[in-house]
C-alpha cells in the first residue's frame, strides 16, 4: 500500500496569481528581500491579447521600481486622440485631434500600450534577477486562517494554511503541497478562487452594452489609426488603440441581434469571429476603408459589468487584489492599473510589517485606500463608458451625445483615466495636519515630478527619480537659501532636533543605521553657483549625493520651480514621502517633532 | 622532423587593435553585416585607469549606434566647471562655476567620463550580439601589399597578407597564421606596429610640461570636488574630473625636480608615487584639506607631446586610426573621442565599397577628413595645455593667466573640445553647392539635433534618433506644409522625380530595393491637428512611421523649430545626410537632379 507523502513547507508571503497584479507583488517583495514565493495555475504566461494599456501615474510607478525605461523601449505611446462624429453625407468626419492625457502634473504625458503578456516579461525578468520565478501549473484547493486570535495578530506566526495542487504532476508524483503562510495575496483573476474560498461578494451590476475587440495589423486609408480615436457613426461605434509595432486594437460596438443568444440574453461567441467583427467596423469607417487582414493577433467579445468586492482582506493576512476586487469595462484602459498599484500599495506595508518596523495595523490601510479608489474606478466607469455605448447627436436624434459633451467628460476625466488624481484619504499614514506648509504637495497624493539640480555636480535630476520604490520613507528637508548664514543656523537646529534619540529617526531603525528605513535628501533653495554641499549639516548629506538645489540647471531649461509649484515658503518645510511615492506628511521646522508623533501611529519601536 | 603546419584564411577586413578606435570599428563593421575579424596582442581589456572622458558629440555618435543608453547610466556626467585662482591670504578662491560644455547645439549639454574598460565592454557586448568577440592574444609579424596595380583597385581582392602570432600558443600547437585581408585598420596605440611597419612618420614635437595623474576616491572638504575644476594656484595647478562612482581623477602639475632624471630629461617613474603626486595636490587645494587614500585606483606620469602621422591610409588599403596616428595631451579630453570618431568616419566607406555600392576612391575620403581633424586638434591642444601649464597672474606674475582670460579661452574652445564643431572640407561626398537652400545646416558638420513630431501618432522623436549609424543615406524630405493642395502638387511633383528610372534611388540599388541602401523621411511644416501623413505620396511614407511635421508637440513644450532653426523655406527643401550623421548635400525641388550628379561621384551604378 503507498504511503502518502505530502510536502509542507513555510513561507512569509505566499502570492497566488502571476498576472499584473501578482507579479508586481512577487517582484516589489523579492527586491525588498521578502521571502516570497508565487505560483499560477496556467502553464505559460498570456502569449496575446488580453489588457494593454499603461497609463501615466502607473509608468511613474513602474519607473520607481526601475521598470519604465524598457517599457517606453516596447510600447506603442499614445500622445494624441482623435475624435470622429457623422457627417452630411452620410460618412464620418474628424471633428478634432487633441491631448490623449490631459492631466498637467503627468510626468509622462502619454499612456502606452504593449501586450500583457509583453508587461509579464518586464516583472519576469526583474524577478529572475532577485532568484525568484513563478511556481506553475499549481493551483489552491484549500485556504484556511487560524481561528487563534493570538496567533493572527503575531507578524512572525504563520497564520495561514493554504494547501496547492501541482497539476503537473506525473502518475505517482507527490502533487500536493501544504504551505505555511505569513500572508497570502490573491492576485488570481475576475473568477478569483481566493475571493471565492473567503465568501467575499461582489458588488455591482453588469450592463447591457456588448463589445468586441480585435487586435491585428490594418490595412487602411484612415488617416488616424496610429491613435487612440473615438468614431461615432450613425453605423455604429468604435475605438481604435494603436499597439506595439504596426498593430492596432479596435473595440467595437454591438447591438444585442449582432452579439447575443437570444434564449439567455448572454454573448454567444458562435455567432460572432473576427471577420464578422472587421465587417461590423467597417460601417462606422466609411467612407474609409478597412481590410479584413490575413490573420488576427487576438480577439474577444465582452458584455460590460461594473463590480467590486466587498473586502479585499481577511484579518489582514489574506488579501485580494486585480481583477479579483473589480472588474469593469477595459474601454479607459483602467485594469491592469488599478491591478499593478493595488500590490504597489501593498508591498511596501507587508515589508515593513515583516521587517518589525510597522504595526501589523498598517495592513487595514490596504483595504482602506484601495477599496474606496476601486469604487470611484466603477462609478467612473459606469459613467464613461455608457457615454461611448451612447448614439451620437444628430438631426436626427438631438438626444444623442455631442461631440462638445463628449470631449469635455474625456477631458475632465483625464485626471481620473491618468491615475493622477488618486486621491488616499486621511489614516495613520496619511496625516494632513501641516498641509499649510507645502500647499500644492497634497498629502495623500503621490509627490509631484519637478526637476532638482544636484549640488555637488550641477547634475539634473528627476525628483521622482531620487524616490525610488526601495521600501523606505523619503525625508525631503527643504532647507531654504543655504547660503545665507541665518538659514544654515535653523537648519543645523533642524538637524540636531532629528538626531536626538528620541527621534524617529533612531527610535524606528537598528542601531545607528536610519538609512535602512529612512533616506534624506536635502534641497535648498539657494543658486547651484554659491551653494556647497559641504555647509550643510552632516545629517543630511550622508553622501555627496544628498544635496540638491532648486535652480534651473546649467543650460536654463529646466528646474528651479520646486519650492514655488510645491507651496513651499523660503522658510522650508520637510517633507515624508511613504515609500509608495504618496506623501504621507509634512511640517514646518518648528514643528520637526510632529514628525515623531506620525511615525509613532503605525510604526513600531525597535 | 615535424612539418610546419601554417593556418591561412580570408577575411573582408582585419582590424589590429582593440583599443576604444579598433572596437567601435569593428562593432560598426559587424553591425552591418561585414565579414570582419578583430584581433589585439593584450591578454585582457583595460582594467582601470587610462582614457575616461567622452565629449558631447561622442555621444551623439554613439546613441546612432545604439549604445547611449548604457554610457550614460553608467557614466558620470559632467554638468558644470569650476575655477580656482590665487587668494589673498595664500590659498585659493573659487572665480566662478560655469557650465562645462558651452556648444549651444549640443544634444547632449555635457562631458562624461567612464574608465576605458567599461566603455571597451560596452562595445564588446555589442559586438557580441552580432557575432563578434576579439580574437587574443595576437600580435601581427609581417604585413604586405599587393604590388599589383590591378588587384589594389579591385575592392573584391583580397589585396593585404598579415602574418598573425599567437602569443599563448602552448608549444607545438600552430602560432602564426596568414590572414588574406581585403582591408587593414591598424588601431594599435601610440606605438602602432602598423603604422611602423607601414614606415609612416610622426610629424610634431614633445613639450616640457610633465603632468602626473591620479584615480581615488577622495576624503576632502572642497566643495567642487564633483565638477571639472581647474585650480590654478601660487603653489601649482591642479584639474579635477569627477569619475563614475565616488571616484574623481586629479591632473597635477609636476615640476622638473619631481618628475624628470636630470641625465635624460625624461620622466622618471621612480621619482613619484601617487602618494607623492598626492602630496603635490595638497599644496594647490589649500587652505581645503585632502586625505592622502588607502589605496589608488591607477595612476601615471605623463609628458605632453603633439603628433600627427605624415598619413592616415596606404592605398586606401590599409588604414591607420587613432593613437595610431594622433597624440596629444589628456587635458581637454580628446583622445578616446578622436580616435573613436576616426573609425565612426572609416566604417561606412568600407563597408559602402565591400557592398560595392562605392567606389574605392571613396575610401581616400578617410585621411582627407581625419588627418586635417588631427591637425587641428593639436593645434588646439598645443595652446590648450600651455595654458593650464601656465602660472596664474597675480600681483608677483603680471605675465601669468588671467581668470578672465582662461575662461574666455575655455568657452572659445567649447565648441571644439565638444567635438561640435567638426566641419569636414568639400569633397566628393561633401558637395555644398546648394548651401543657401539650407542656410544653418552646414554642409560638412553633422546634421543638428531637433524634436519632430510623428505625423501618424504625434509622438515626438530627436532628428538624430531618426538617423541611425545603420549604412543607409537618410534623405530629408522638407516637404512644405501638405496641408496645403498647392504644395501637395509640388511634393508629388517631387517624388515622380525621384521615382525615375535614371534616379540615385533606382541607380545605386539592387531591382526596387532602394531601402537597402536609402531611407526617406518626409517632414512637413503643417500643425499636427491637422497634416495626415496618408496625403504624402507612397515614396515619402514607405511606413507610416516616416512622415513628421515641424510643429510644437502635444504638450507645447517642445518641438516645431526645425525649419527655421535649419534655415529652410516654406517651398521646402531635400537635405542628404550620411550614414555618420554629417550633411552631405542639400538641393531645392526643383534641382533634385542634382542629387543624382552627388552620388554619382562615389556611388557606382549596378
Amino acid at each position: 500500500m503507498p504511503v502518502s507523502l505530502v510536502k509542507e513547507s513555510d513561507v512569509d508571503v505566499l502570492v497566488i496569481g502571476a498576472g499584473p497584479a501578482g507579479l508586481m507583488c512577487a517582484n516589489g517583495l523579492a527586491k525588498a528581500g521578502v521571502n516570497v514565493r508565487i505560483i499560477d495555475k496556467r502553464p505559460d504566461k498570456v502569449a496575446a491579447g488580453q489588457a494593454d494599456g499603461i497609463q501615466p501615474r502607473t509608468i511613474e510607478v513602474l519607473q520607481s521600481y526601475g521598470l519604465a525605461q524598457r517599457l517606453l523601449r516596447e510600447a506603442c505611446q499614445m500622445h494624441m486622440a482623435a475624435f470622429y462624429n457623422p457627417s452630411d453625407d452620410g460618412g464620418i468626419v474628424r471633428t478634432s485631434r487633441a491631448p490623449d492625457v490631459t492631466a498637467p502634473t503627468a510626468r509622462y504625458p502619454f499612456a502606452v500600450t504593449l501586450h500583457q503578456g509583453a508587461i509579464e516579461s518586464i516583472f519576469l525578468d526583474s524577478m529572475k534577477s532577485a532568484g525568484l520565478v513563478v511556481d506553475r501549473p499549481i493551483a489552491p484547493t484549500s485556504l484556511e486562517l487560524s481561528k487563534d486570535e493570538k496567533v493572527l495578530k503575531d507578524p512572525t506566526a504563520h497564520a495561514v494554511r493554504v494547501v496547492l495542487k501541482r497539476l503537473d504532476a506525473a502518475e505517482g508524483q507527490v502533487d500536493t503541497e501544504i504551505v505555511h503562510a505569513k500572508f497570502v495575496v490573491g492576485a488570481d483573476g475576475a473568477h478569483s478562487w481566493v475571493r471565492r474560498s473567503l465568501d467575499i461578494a461582489m458588488e455591482g451590476a453588469q450592463t447591457d452594452f456588448v463589445w468586441g475587440v480585435v487586435d491585428m495589423i490594418p490595412e487602411t486609408n484612415f488617416p488616424d489609426i496610429r491613435v487612440r480615436c473615438a468614431i461615432h457613426s450613425n453605423n455604429g461605434s468604435c475605438m481604435i488603440i494603436p499597439r506595439e509595432g504596426d498593430m492596432v486594437r479596435l473595440y467595437i460596438q454591438l447591438s444585442d441581434a449582432d452579439a447575443l443568444d437570444p434564449s439567455t440574453g448572454r454573448v454567444d461567441r458562435n455567432k460572432m469571429g473576427p471577420e464578422k467583427l472587421i465587417d461590423v467596423a467597417r460601417k462606422s469607417f466609411y467612407p474609409y476603408t478597412i481590410e479584413t487582414p490575413h490573420s488576427f493577433d487576438w480577439w474577444t467579445i465582452y458584455q460590460i459589468g461594473q463590480r467590486v468586492a466587498a473586502k479585499f482582506s481577511v484579518s489582514e493576512r489574506v488579501f485580494i487584489a486585480g481583477d479579483a476586487c473589480h472588474t469593469h469595462s477595459p474601454k479607459a484602459g483602467q485594469g491592469m492599473n488599478a491591478s499593478m498599484n493595488d500590490t504597489h500599495n501593498l508591498i511596501w506595508k507587508i515589508t515593513q510589517v515583516l521587517r518589525g518596523s510597522a504595526d501589523i495595523s498598517l495592513l487595514k490601510t490596504y483595504e482602506f485606500e484601495r477599496r474606496k479608489y476601486a469604487q470611484d474606478l466603477i462609478d467612473f466607469d459606469r459613467e464613461y463608458s455608457a457615454l461611448y455605448s451612447t448614439k451620437p447627436q444628430t438631426e436626427q436624434n438631438k438626444d444623442g451625445v455631442s461631440h462638445e459633451k463628449f470631449l469635455q467628460i474625456f477631458q475632465t476625466f483625464g485626471a481620473f483615466t491618468s491615475g493622477i488624481s488618486i486621491h488616499y484619504a486621511e489614516s495613520a499614514i496619511v496625516d494632513a495636519k501641516h498641509q499649510s506648509v507645502a500647499k500644492n504637495l497634497i498629502i495623500g497624493k503621490r509627490i509631484l515630478p519637478q526637476i532638482l539640480v544636484r549640488a555637488a555636480d550641477a547634475r539634473p535630476y528627476e525628483l521622482q527619480d531620487l524616490l525610488p520604490a526601495d521600501m523606505r520613507f523619503k525625508i525631503l528637508i527643504f532647507a531654504g537659501d543655504t547660503t545665507q548664514v541665518a538659514q544654515r543656523i535653523k537648519v543645523e537646529k533642524l538637524a540636531q532636533e532629528m538626531g536626538r534619540p528620541e527621534s524617529f529617526l533612531k527610535k524606528y531603525t537598528p542601531g545607528e543605521e536610519w538609512n535602512k528605513v529612512f533616506d534624506i535628501l536635502a534641497i535648498s533653495s539657494g543658486k547651484k553657483e554659491h551653494v556647497n554641499y559641504t555647509e550643510l549639516p552632516k545629517l543630511f548629506r550622508s553622501h555627496w549625493s544628498k544635496v540638491f538645489v532648486d535652480d534651473v540647471d546649467i543650460t536654463g531649461t529646466q528646474g528651479g520651480q520646486a519650492y514655488e509649484y510645491f507651496g513651499i515658503e523660503p522658510v522650508g518645510a520637510v517633507v515624508i514621502v511613504r515609500p509608495d511615492g504618496y506623501v504621507g506628511f509634512v511640517s514646518s521646522f518648528e514643528c520637526v517633532r510632529d514628525i515623531d508623533g506620525y511615525f509613532a501611529s503605525f510604526m513600531k519601536s525597535l
